[in-house]
């Protein structure tokens, strides 16, 4: 038995999303039927998490095993050459039976990419997420700073969870802007369900002026999802980095 | 009667192409649909040419007639309103009613973006073109000049077409590079069925070793399509603008 870690990159706007699905297109059964095609075996490519409908990724992370002696070497070569375009293998490596994707994970980072104002992006609009107001950016950046830290995040978590604990640690979040394109890039221990695309609303609905810090603070004391913003598309998020303890 | 001249950005990955098909989603075809919900009249939404399935346009330019008396000032807002997202209507103004987005068309510019090297990318495999090798980028500079002036163009045109005169004029012709992207745009005053595409393998092929200057000046000379290139991809061209005389 070997157990192989992948990097991969894929555009979601073609799939229903990460997680197998019967007679869906999705980014692991996609990568499952290339193994079969490959080595002739059945596997379950276990990812860092589930991404949904739409939600791209630049270094999703899997593990999957396997018993065929492939050379390591040929692997990422002939899974690029059995997968669709909007699916690339950047970098397989051989790692330790015990290595999760899910469960050995210590990091995420995120990414969301937001146009700003009226006009939006024809050749973009699968990849970038649209906010048609006018923003303080400065302002923005200011009330990110309150969201790093380990917290209570229920109030920036969709109600349809089955998740208990909604205690997370935000370890860093920084915001750049270029023209009218507004970079979010968020580093936590873990994630809750759309839970990064409200944190970017949220931000943006302060920037527009509809919201003020007082009510993120609100929103991380009372857990209540009403004090938080709109939850951003997924057309803007991406899965940028996954972190393991070496 | 009034005449509207409408610049189009459209992403071409979600079309058959440019041109009105039965059952087909194109994109003469949605904006057609927008102006009958819009106005309520049955309009031709002319092009200054097609696009194939694939091709983008950032600056596509039509012409339509309306009877209607809507507001100008609405037109645009209206129509993007109603148009999907990956069609975006970037002005809208009055011309008179002898202008034709066809016919009255003078010069057209192309604009081919190309990853180079083994790995492509995910997230612009519908936006960006792809060639696996390693090129000389100078050499290709060098001999895009041979491809400016007035040329029988037959050898860079693909055999099924309907064209009696291969002569066009091409006026500039640029190509950039940063990183493993490059950017190739080129100034005509029109092109011959996948002339582009060919135009741009034909470069790519040289920078390669594949090709020689010899090979590209007997493509011109004779006409024969063998001499030149191998046709690039859809997904990297874009109409990026027509000019008119004013």
């Amino acid at each position: 038995m070997r157990n192989l870690k992948l990097t991969i990159e894929y555009n979601g706007s073609g799939f229903f999303g990460w997680q197998r699905q019967e007679n869906l297109r999705t980014v692991q059964g996609e990568l499952e039927q290339a193994f079969l095609t490959l080595i002739d075996e059945e596997v379950a490519v276990e990812g860092s998490g589930r991404t949904d409908k739409g939600v791209h990724a630049l270094g999703q992370v899997a593990s999957v095993k396997i018993e065929s002696k492939i050379p390591l070497c040929n692997i990422k070569r002939a899974l690029n050459n059995l997968l669709p375009t909007d699916i690339r293998i950047v970098r397989v490596e051989e790692v330790s039976l015990d290595f999760h994707a899910r469960f050995s994970a210590k990091r995420k980072t995120y990414r969301y990419e937001v146009q700003i104002g009226e006009d939006a992006s024809a050749i973009n609009c699968n990849l970038i997420g649209h906010y048609p107001y006018k923003i303080d950016f400065e302002s923005m950046k200011k009330a990110s700073k309150l969201l790093i830290g380990k917290h209570n995040f229920k109030g920036f978590c969709s109600a349809d969870t089955q998740v208990q604990n909604f205690e997370r640690e935000i370890f860093d979040f920084t915001l750049s802007k270029r023209g009218r394109k507004v970079v979010f890039e968020v580093v936590g221990n873990g994630f809750l369900y759309n839970m990064v695309r409200i944190l970017v609303g949220t931000l943006l609905d302060l920037g527009r002026g509809k919201l003020a810090e007082s009510d993120i603070e609100n929103a991380l004391k009372t857990g209540e999802r009403k004090c938080a913003g709109i939850t951003m598309p997924p057309q803007g998020l991406y899965l940028k980095k996954v972190e393991y303890v070496e």
